[in-house]
């Protein structure tokens, strides 16, 4: 049996540390092409290259690795791969990251390590996004490799469901071993933002986004908890953002004769 | 009883005509802010701008209105609102468009429109986007206007369920009247990309994201099958990504075995 194809993207830039583990475990269960941003893209959400032009071009970064850096967005590389450098094979599988910093519960929606993922979904591959709960640039990954490894095997074996990407997160490095793995729900938090004013040396106004992540969930079957918890949280996350259980209700409670044409 | 205050934003920017039409109607229906980008974002998705400042600058460009113009991308400008020019008086309701495009389907995900309203829903806000299914920047709205006023009106009397953003698709303008409205899900359709590729004037290639809008979706509860037959489409949407029947599947499915610690 041939080895498998595996694409590796990521929102942190190609040259990021995270990207570099990633890799390393993906070579050895399979084949790698890497096709990421050339710079870091934290906080894209779904962005796409629209109106404006992209570049695409190979680079020599990762021994016995064809990578590609992209100007793009992580979303733009995953389709960039498909639809131009992989044109002639297909990835069986999508990693994203590892991300620099956690993207549980709402971060999801903001993180561009997902959204290669879930382009990867969209695309109908089996997609994985990872990120370490550790914003540093310098964070140890030592802990997570085994766990990339592992889920990925699982993934490559059992397939996915269409129309899911995981997103998964570690805990960062503890003095206490990771306890296990646990498929989660998104948890129920947000950010508390605040913007930061300050003046430039024109004694023109900017701002910076700043703010803390507030978690209103109480439950023990979400991410935050996971985490909190030092295990591995996985959550399936779809790209169908229909509220089925909205659908009824809004066709029961609208006045739907004010509503006619 | 005071008049409710609306939040206005988009994603084709301050001085688009659609959200021109857009304060149009809203200031028929309660006092009016406008915080929205200086310049065109479609394609943003849900980005946020984070390890880059932002401006943010008054600009009298509507009639009696309060407006704002950001340097930011439409998730931003939801945030700014809230956070820093509408500190004072919270918004009842977030309102974003009216998009020179269409929303439809998995553009969803794409879409700077949607990721406003995404954005006001998370906060707590009811929260609705626009988009009307022409992508010509001179796109005729006269057609659109009534059917904004009469959903805006059933949402500020009848609220909206915590979590649900509502993206309403409107159908180019024809001859026909628009037939009436309809409560849809997402259709399952998806982009067919294609990368045009070229030179530059230094000989250095750049590509052209291109492609066709393909529809697998045979369903007729479906918001493509709504705008192909004249109606006006509303999809409620949730953050929520998980995928919740997977949830099950993937504990039943994995070798747990071989996951431990």
């Amino acid at each position: 049996m041939s080895k498998p194809l595996i694409l590796v993207s990521n929102d942190d830039g190609i040259t990021s540390k995270g990207i570099r583990v990633l890799v390393s475990v993906m070579k050895k269960l399979g084949d790698v092409v890497v096709v990421a941003p050339d710079s870091p893209q934290s906080g894209m959400g779904h962005a796409i290259t629209i109106g404006e032009t992209l570049r695409v071009e190979e680079v020599e970064i990762f021994d016995g690795v064809k990578a590609y850096k992209s100007s793009g967005t992580p979303a733009d590389c995953v389709k960039l791969a498909k639809h131009y450098v992989m044109k002639d094979r297909s990835p069986d599988l999508i990693v994203s990251g590892i991300n620099h910093g956690s993207n549980t519960s709402i971060s999801v929606l903001y993180s561009g390590t997902m959204s290669a993922a879930i382009e990867g979904a969209m695309e109908g591959y089996p997609a994985i996004g990872f990120s370490l709960c550790d914003f540093s640039s310098k964070a140890d990954f030592s802990h997570v490799e085994e766990w990339v490894e592992k889920i990925t095997r699982q993934v490559l074996q059992k397939g996915m469901t269409k129309g899911i990407a995981l997103n998964v997160n570690f805990p960062p490095k503890q003095n206490e071993k990771i306890k296990g793995m646990k498929i989660c729900r998104q948890a129920d938090a947000k950010w508390q933002e605040e913007f930061d004013e300050r003046f430039d040396p024109n004694g023109r106004k900017y701002l910076w986004l700043a703010g803390n992540f507030v978690n209103y969930d109480k439950g023990e079957d979400n991410d935050e908890w996971a985490i909190a918890n030092n295990y591995v949280s996985i959550v399936p996350c779809q790209y169908d953002l229909t509220a089925h259980h909205a659908i009824t209700q809004l066709n029961k409670d609208w006045d739907w004769e004010e509503l006619k044409s």
